[in-house]
């Protein structure tokens, strides 16, 4: 982070006209967009939603309410401007890219063979990195993939152990046979890859799926061009979570934009030190509650750039 | 509320492509927007800031970290464009209007005299009502006023009982003494008015003030004329808990906006059963965590109205 940006914004807020702190989250994210985006005036003038999509072999083994045809039938609602995250783009200005991964190829089960082979999961971490092609300044990294709140709570079971049931939710809305069938999807990949899961980047390689390796490239890239990040749900946060657990500080670009219904999201946001920004008890996906959260982080923007100072405007300073 | 919109809301909501609940929060707001506005689809069409500012005679007990006169110049700001709500409004495309009820004049120091008389008060309810003129459809009440956590601590403290050290807060930033003070004022007015308090229209006349008035009046106008109300942090929702001791189901138009950093807020909250949409420590007052709120509002409308319904999309059904 730039801390000399972050100074800078710093000291203007301590200059206009509102008592010291009284906005709350909103001076600390002014704050922190600077220090990110390298620079003393923060912006959101360019933030993008990039939904990235896979398919999961997975999917068979009845985790999902919805069949896995789910998947590319809300790539086309995507194109075709249907579904909940294209209203929200529209109402607040927010772009919108979809990248498909390969979703006609669903990864193999899982729980009998590794989802993706190392080349697959670099390549597939490189495309994610092209989300942040075309000079965007805020990233929101979101998600769509029949089955993948399972491939979520494998990830972070693998990666912080603990009870498996403890990582598995409703998902898209399973019943209790379908929570049973999550859990015993998970348990089965765990013992599966045993012995293999120790290093995060192959827990991601075998229990993972390629919007988790996209997503974690796509927060990489943003870090080393100076783009901070919006993380959605449980699943855009699983995959964040790769990366945390390589090196703590690695999501320290990221803000988690809300705290979903899904049941492990919580414990994550926990484990992740992330302080959601909405807790509206949203758990759909497709970016939907870190593209919501991207109004706070424009409001903080304005206010930050548009308020006048105690001199400018004449007001009395604290007594 | 018209039960027939709500219904209405529910049943679309029931079609659109998404797991049933996957939007949380946005989908009860949806429905609860079109039973107060009468009409099956809601809109966010003409949204509303009034701003109400009042002078406070107890603010000569240095109550506030801020002199007096700082409530005048933060109406200039306001008509300037200078100030955080400005930004806001700006951002997200909100009206705004401030109401200045005779600021030149401070009310009586209510630990000494009642704040308002009878007829001062029923004319400034009267003035409130007029923020809804014009054709709006959603009104963030907000207000302005060195002074008023004072205020609306005593009226807390006058409505609920309880210790008044547990109403009282740090407001726009005193310290330990200031509390003091703020507590002694309270509890100075509590005696002076000993008696006279069980009635909640004669508490807000004796230990409110011009701001709490307007804004009760302000929220009765919008039940009457299908208005749904955000309500900001806590002196706005101390003026609505007069109207909740008359009547618990009052205030069923109106949302909580936010959750302020003020001590007292959670606990009225938590009175009025008010469950807040944002939490972000903001203590700002102006109407901002309100105005932030009706972000959430209008995604809400948008995801209602613009999505598709699975038939339209050619989406899977849960199978």
């Amino acid at each position: 982070p730039d801390e000399a940006s972050a100074a800078s914004v710093r000291a203007r807020e301590a200059e206009l006209i509102k008592p010291a702190g009284a906005l709350g989250r909103l001076e600390e994210i002014a704050e922190w967009l600077a220090a990110w985006q390298r620079k003393p005036t923060p912006t959101v003038d360019r933030p993008l939603v990039a939904i990235f999509a896979g398919a999961h072999g997975v999917a068979a083994r009845g985790v999902s309410a919805y069949p896995a045809a789910v998947t590319r039938q809300m790539l086309d609602a995507f194109s075709s401007g249907q579904a909940a995250i294209n209203q929200i783009c529209g109402a607040f200005g927010l772009g919108l890219k979809v990248f498909d991964l390969a979703t006609e190829k669903p990864t193999p089960d899982f729980t009998e063979d590794a989802a993706m082979t190392e080349a697959e999961c670099a390549a597939t971490m490189a495309y994610g990195m092209e989300a942040i092609a075309g000079g965007v300044d805020l990233l929101v990294v979101g998600e769509m993939g029949i089955g993948n709140t399972t491939v979520a709570s494998a990830l972070a079971a693998a990666l912080f152990g603990g009870d498996v049931a403890d990582w598995v939710g409703r998902g898209t809305g399973v019943d209790e046979e379908g929570v049973a069938r999550k859990v015993a999807a998970v348990e089965a990949a765990l013992e599966r890859h045993a012995g293999n899961l120790d290093d995060p980047l192959e827990a991601l390689r075998r229990v993972g799926g390629r919007e988790f390796a996209a997503i974690g490239g796509a927060i990489l890239a943003a870090r080393l061009e100076g783009v901070p990040v919006v993380i959605d749900g449980f699943v855009a946060t699983a995959a964040a979570a790769v990366l945390h657990a390589y090196d703590a500080s690695a999501l320290a670009h990221c803000v988690a934009g809300h705290k979903s219904a899904e049941a492990g999201h919580k414990r994550l946001l926990k484990r992740l030190e992330l302080k959601p920004l909405l807790d509206l008890d949203m758990r759909l996906g497709e970016g939907s509650g870190g593209a919501l959260a991207v109004t706070i982080v424009k409001a903080a923007v304005a206010c930050h750039t548009g308020m006048a100072t105690f001199a400018e405007a004449a007001v009395s300073e604290k007594g």
